[in-house]
């Protein structure tokens, strides 16, 4: 019989979170290397809000995933065969894998990079990986803060959002405020990644808590969520301040009723700026910002956690998990070995 | 019997548009100068948007106008009565001289500077004033204009909005686009002021205008409205697109009913800007650019219209033009000459 390998496709577009009419799971069989192929045995899913609005038919960054295509998604694993002079069997390669078993990366596939030996899969995917490299760019290259600045980011426990805030604090931020939505993620913020303060915006009065912590406005907002609390910001902006726009978690299910900005007057009375990015335009520059990130890790000042998911079958709760605000730092889904 | 002088002060602050009720006409003497102050017989009054944000009791850039207190706003007159070595009688001053027919300077008072002699008063005011350099300065160094692109500009037929456009075209922009509210002003700012289009928002379908002017998405959006139209415009970027934030005219009126903007979203698609400014920022480089637009309004390549409004008594009404849209060019008001 033949090896079967799974993968998961986009069955309709959803509306709101991903439930089992959107993904649909294939079993085919284990693909073969054509001339400059590999394939790949997939083990680990980089779990990304990105992956979400992938999902729409909207106009993105990316073209819209493909009715009956796979889900796109960033993921690492094996190469089990090669008929490419770029890869070798026994490879560790990083690339847009997809959510299935086995991917064909090479020619006119997949592109992928070989992983260096000695990096741990799962920091690949998130310290060091995207997630990282876009806390490390968006935060420096964007929001440029100054010695004792006040930075504010939300989504802070989510693996991009609690890099933010160390890296703050490693570059002379005067104080560092995380939004999040747990009294058990605050906590984490503060005690573990050295935040000056977190609240819980499930809990506190955001825009109270922001006025006691920020008595001077802030200086960088670094938004990952949009929506309310995005506009409650704008609202307590320093003057020259900037406004990072790295994601809009709070839009990405529904983004017809997605909750309009009022505030964006004061990013005249404050001469602020708002500015987005995407990490994709940073990756000729992902080597000083890795190189920079294994010394903060090697030496403890940034930590980071993961939130594993078992099992490809998952993979759309894990990406639910993200909107539900149910992971603490990087999701990733782990594949089972074979 | 003394002479008397009229001002108006602040009754009440305004919900909406400034009626009667807002503004209280009151008969003084005319001010005596003390030791370093002179007085000026105020001849012209520069309408501005900002005016009624100051009658909110709001934060901003500048404390709110105390209620019982005099209108503020700039202006131009000539002093009647010096006991300032900084002024002699005869001369044509410009500063913030306030809704009345005489104002004190020097000392504690007003700051003002003298015009030199040659400038016509109303130039002095619109082209040449906060309203030309806040055009210069907004375009110039916020939305940074490269050779070639599409530039869009909202409020297009106001005193900033006209000049705008034509400096856009001066400094190589490929298509200058302006939105405005009449067919009337539209066929102004092509035929006149050489703007390369215009788009009616009372009567065009703007989104499906700009789509059509901008097929390639809009490099610089220079708002003097915010609202809605800001909305549309942030649909429709460009990648690494400048929105210039100059003013939030749809929403001074009412600022608590404010349209929210929903496609900020869009900023991170397109790895886009949007920044805000106040000209007060620029007042130390206003010669470099005044410079400058003297020569372009000398050899005729920028335009500049002046809608007049007789009468002191008349200034609240001057005002509610610019919200209305009943004016093209800036809204000045003449005092009788005595």
């Amino acid at each position: 019989m033949t090896e079967q390998s799974r993968r998961l496709v986009l069955a309709t577009r959803p509306s709101g979170m991903v439930d089992d009419s959107v993904v649909r799971v294939e079993n085919v069989a284990v693909p073969e290397p054509g001339d400059g192929e590999a394939v790949v045995r997939v083990r680990y899913l980089s779990i990304d809000p990105t992956i979400r609005t992938w999902m729409d038919d909207a106009p993105g960054y990316l073209p819209p995933i493909e009715i009956d295509a796979v889900i796109r998604s960033g993921g690492i694993g094996e190469v089990v065969a090669s008929k490419s002079d770029s890869y070798a069997v026994g490879d560790t390669v990083f690339g847009m894998l997809g959510w299935q078993d086995h991917a064909v990366i090479g020619s006119e596939g997949i592109t992928a990079q070989v992983v260096p030996e000695g990096v741990d899969p799962t920091a690949a995917l998130s310290v060091f990986g995207t997630t990282g490299m876009t806390a490390y760019f968006g935060l420096l290259d964007i929001g440029q803060p100054k010695e004792g600045d006040t930075v504010v980011v939300s989504g802070a426990a989510g693996a991009t959002g609690s890099v933010v805030g160390q890296i703050a604090k490693l570059k002379g931020a005067g104080h560092v405020v995380g939004i999040a939505g747990s009294a058990e993620k605050c906590k984490w913020l503060v005690d573990d990644l050295g935040f000056d303060a977190a609240v819980d915006y499930k809990t506190d009065d955001v825009a109270a808590r922001l006025r006691d912590e920020c008595p001077d406005g802030i200086d960088v907002y670094f938004d990952n969520v949009g929506g309310e609390i995005l506009d409650t910001c704008l609202a307590q902006l320093a003057l020259k301040a900037r406004v990072v726009c790295c994601g809009a978690i709070s839009a990405y299910n529904d983004r017809s009723s997605a909750y309009g900005l009022t505030n964006y007057f004061s990013l005249i009375m404050k001469r602020a700026r708002m500015e987005g990015f995407l990490i994709l335009d940073y990756l000729d520059r992902f080597g000083e910002a890795q190189a920079e990130m294994l010394g903060w890790v090697l030496d403890g000042k940034v930590k980071h956690a993961v939130h594993l998911v078992d099992g490809l079958e998952h993979a759309p709760d894990a990406l639910n998990l993200l909107f539900t605000g149910g992971n603490t730092g990087k999701v990733i889904v782990k594949l089972e070995v074979d």
